[in-house]
């Protein structure tokens, strides 16, 4: 206590205002903006390693063997915190923009062949979230780290994801079977109902011409496909091996239980997290479509400052590297509120509160 | 079902998009923003027509004589989506303020005597918030309303206001004396511990000269008085009898333990809730603060379209009008982690939930 | 002047404010979040129309056969404009995302066949920014519109675009060539020296192996073949041809020329005019990102109210339809500072202000 | 070129990302939300530098003895990227406060006695744009910073403020005398003749009472008194003497001629700058009111971890604090368009562009 905190001195300063060296700067023409550039991407840096700090808190919590509710309650507000540090990393790519490529040209060539795609933190990032080494788009990117990054991320691989953490938790749940309910049935009754409905509306309705009708009994058909490849183990399992799926039967069961009852108290909290999990997911894809959009619009369709392929190959991770995508598109297989079976009263009791005092 | 909806009809467009009637466009001079100033206020009713409708129904939710936690829990998720509304509001002004004061001055005499204070809604909005007509800095305002307005105000004010419903239901809450246990007398001796380790800290640091130490200790005294007013009824009294406080004592103390106590499972929603109030408070204020600057700004600090004085009545607002104020200046009488005092068991298995099944 | 005019009037407040209908209230189970739905999509409106509004005033100042060079100024300003008011649309997505997927399906079916592709204005803002026909991926959509909103479409065919405005204003750019002075000649040169360098730099490197070197200069030469483009009219006809590009070789030119030498003071304004277009393109493309991202998030990839084919679609909207990407192409073709040829003394006086006498 | 150019080394990133020294780790009881304490001060920290690094370019241009067009144009751009640096330090607040006062408690005391008082960046941020210290509310903060900061503001005392170089440049602008013509003559009559149409205009008016009447006639006198200060350099020395008024009596004409004439080229600029200049003043106060919300969430109105007075102060400084605060209440002083006296044609053809060949 003898000593006396300082601002300057806590936050280190120091060290952090001093770490600046633009390249450029040590040549003859020194380039106004590298200022910018380094300092956005440091701020960047800043960012991902708070995600990362705080991702690795909610897989902590998550991979408990057992989650009490108000820890659920913890993952869930951190999970939201998550979305903010990437909500402000989006914004920031405004101020990078105010850069133009040709400010951008006075000291991109100082820079090869650094690039972004070294960036290890975000590389972590995508892998504890869960990005598999398959579904990755560019996967030859190692090559252009070195060996202590490399190490890095060969040591990350062997942790628990959020993907894992999460599918693990859900596969848990104890409601999908409870004495004889069994929710796979009533769920595909009533999906079988729902299209019937669906049918008979589409055939009985006046205005609609025998082709429209056609068309849409077409439609009605497919979605029914989709909605089969559910109740069949073995047919889920193929999308499992062809990779259409990656979460497995029973979690993405147990998601969709979550979602079609969310309103029972003790689904509240479990279905906010998930909800959590897939608006990450979005954040995470909005932050790399406005880094594609900034990177084309910095050195158009040319390769990166790292022999990256630019702007095509990062459109491409934008679309396809969802990750939770198997959670985002059970919104397909949603029930009306007036078509969902109720819950046997054994069940319904268990999802409530035995002791509710609250204030 | 025999009719085909149509998007244009299902939003009214048609009403919507012919509902902009710039007055200088009757003129000879039409004035270019005038369209920017209509449709940027027209956008602003219709967010206080949204956040007035969320409003209303966690007023209902909160209002009940036994509120369950999953109901607290939709309060709060409303309460946030009305922070969102806000949000956008807010960043609204940086639309408005590509207008310049010299293009307002093309349309403003035009508008005479209409004015921004005459907006009802936000008037609503204030009210149903619970703000107090004692409290308002501007309390003639009602003179620039029509008689419809005034009588729509007139019935707003027999409703149940935020801030009441709040204050009620933190009144109810059953922990504060429960068996032997008093909350009051276990906060206070540990607040008397805290000031007296203070105390002892400034008198044996080593580096502080006898000046500064009579100055720590005056600086001790001052906060040990602010918390007296705590263990005080009748001078608690007085400060709602001067309006230096608003909320009652015991929700006051209800509010203090559930932050002080928040870890606990049954307590965490009622403390993510409080904070929510807090923060709609700060975003009306930064609405408000939004407002004033920008009035400033395009018409410095004449009178505005409707005779209001303008700036300096606008920033008074902002600062004296928190209607939560009590609550966040609870911020003053937390106590450290470490010094929090630990619950007696029967309060502590109370707190916690009795089935935790949770996936 | 005997009227008082009322902040409700003026605004249109009842109108306004009595425009919402939600389809699920006139029934037995009213969805709590169709009100948000509804005025979320009503402000769209509101900010398409203002947009619009912008959009038509710099088609008007742009296609002037002379644009005096402070009217560029005031088209740079509402184009900012324009991309603010996106800006805020796409804020706007965080608020409907508070609405989930399950909140949707409670009135979601009472929409049918109402969709999101039947926003005429958004097609409006398409058609006059330069969006063709044949560039777009969905071409079928006119068929859910009605005949009204199909006759505006057909309208509006006939006008000037953005595209085509900012083309014609740039194609009658004096300085290509002026006197003796060929920009193509010399540009050509200097892009020739530029990777006759980098070639030297790449062979006499010392750390590449050979294997590095050869796949560099094989970059070298696809990066040479790409501007050679540029350099034969005939090849350039031909990527008009197969509408690898859309803007003419001779405005394509006067871009490059404003980009490299935009420093100068009368190339100042049109540079940021190029700038700000090929932002609003990408604030366009960012809305349709949200957009999809929420659609595949409320509805999965089963098709939309509208029969649309949702995510997978919107996503393809989203890369392949940017308008003005040759603009922002051109980035790949820019040279460093050091490289840029120098101008002629004849063309550098024309580029000043002949009187500087600005305070 | 022998060097390879690895991504974290230009960065910095050994350095960047081991600065993060949270007190509370050392100790038994590390405080999970420090780090996001540290990280999102140290951000703070390098927006400022880069700020500072802007603001120290605009004052370099603006304040050489003569400043071409084009630098105004690049002045404004810079002052533009300064607005979105702090549109991104403010929203930055939304994150922290995901901390809640009672996280903060839990390492708060290990940080006494440092405070944001002491950051240096921020005093340099204030004094180069033009806080003079007599204006400044908290003159004493500067005992709470060290010798070497102290030595360093001291130091940035003696260099040209963006006030002081924006007055000087206002102050050489040439058209308020022109030949015969007497800028302030000509506005001084049309001010005139306004308020002699304003008050005939009331005393006209069929509908006000003739007590509505007086009131309106005295407002009309209030604000005729407040433009007479302009008229009469000594009532306005008087105001300077009483630092009511900070911007020289010239530069105060030479601002409201370019507001009132901005629509000519050249002074288009000049106004976009002057009002950018009004919109960094309003950031900077929106910054500190956010920050003071923040204060008073975070620790109530109790002194800051630096001594401070906490909530009461920093509000003071947001609204006292303005440093162009004369610039933005010209707002008061404009006349609408078809009030403002044309010029004579001798002015006329000074403002215009010699030669306009503008693509």
């Amino acid at each position: 206590m003898a000593e006396r905190l300082y601002y300057r001195d806590y936050l280190s300063l120091d060290t952090i205002l001093s770490a600046q060296h633009p390249r450029s700067w040590q040549q003859d023409n020194p380039a106004h903006d590298e200022l910018l550039f380094i300092i956005v991407h440091q701020v960047y840096e800043l960012w991902f390693k708070q995600a990362l700090y705080e991702l690795d808190t909610v897989i902590r919590i998550m991979g408990k063997s057992y989650v009490p509710e108000h820890e659920v309650g913890t993952a869930l507000f951190l999970l939201e915190r998550i979305n903010r540090i990437f909500g402000l990393a989006i914004a920031q790519f405004d101020l990078l923009e105010t850069m133009t490529p040709l400010d951008f040209l006075a000291f991109r060539d100082l820079l090869h062949p650094a690039s972004g795609f070294q960036s290890l933190q975000f590389r972590l990032l995508e892998l504890r979230l869960g990005l598999d080494d398959t579904d990755r788009v560019l996967r030859g990117y190692e090559h252009s780290l070195d060996e202590r990054d490399r190490i890095e991320l060969q040591q990350a691989r062997q942790q628990p994801t959020l993907f894992s953490v999460v599918q693990t938790w859900l596969e848990r749940m104890p409601f999908l079977e409870f004495g004889t309910y069994r929710f796979w049935d009533t769920y595909r009754a009533a999906v079988a109902r729902m299209f019937e409905r669906e049918r008979r509306a589409v055939a009985e309705h006046p205005a609609l011409t025998p082709e429209e009708k056609q068309q849409k009994l077409h439609q009605i058909q497919l979605n029914e496909a989709a909605f089969e490849s559910f109740f069949h183990p073995d047919r889920y399992a193929e999308l499992l091996q062809k990779r259409q799926r990656r979460l497995s039967h029973r979690a993405t069961l147990a998601a969709l239980f979550i979602m079609l009852y969310r309103d029972y108290p003790l689904l509240q909290l479990p279905y906010r997290l998930l909800d959590a999990v897939i608006r990450l997911d979005h954040q995470v894809s909005l932050w790399r479509y406005r880094h594609a959009v900034m990177v084309n619009r910095m050195i158009g369709r040319k390769v990166g400052t790292g022999g990256s392929s630019g702007y095509d190959y990062l459109v491409q991770t934008v679309v396809q590297q969802h990750i939770f995508h198997d959670l985002s598109s059970l919104a397909s297989y949603l029930l009306p509120p007036s078509e969902i079976p109720p819950l046997p009263p054994e069940v319904e009791s268990q999802l409530r509160f035995a002791v509710e005092v609250a204030p």
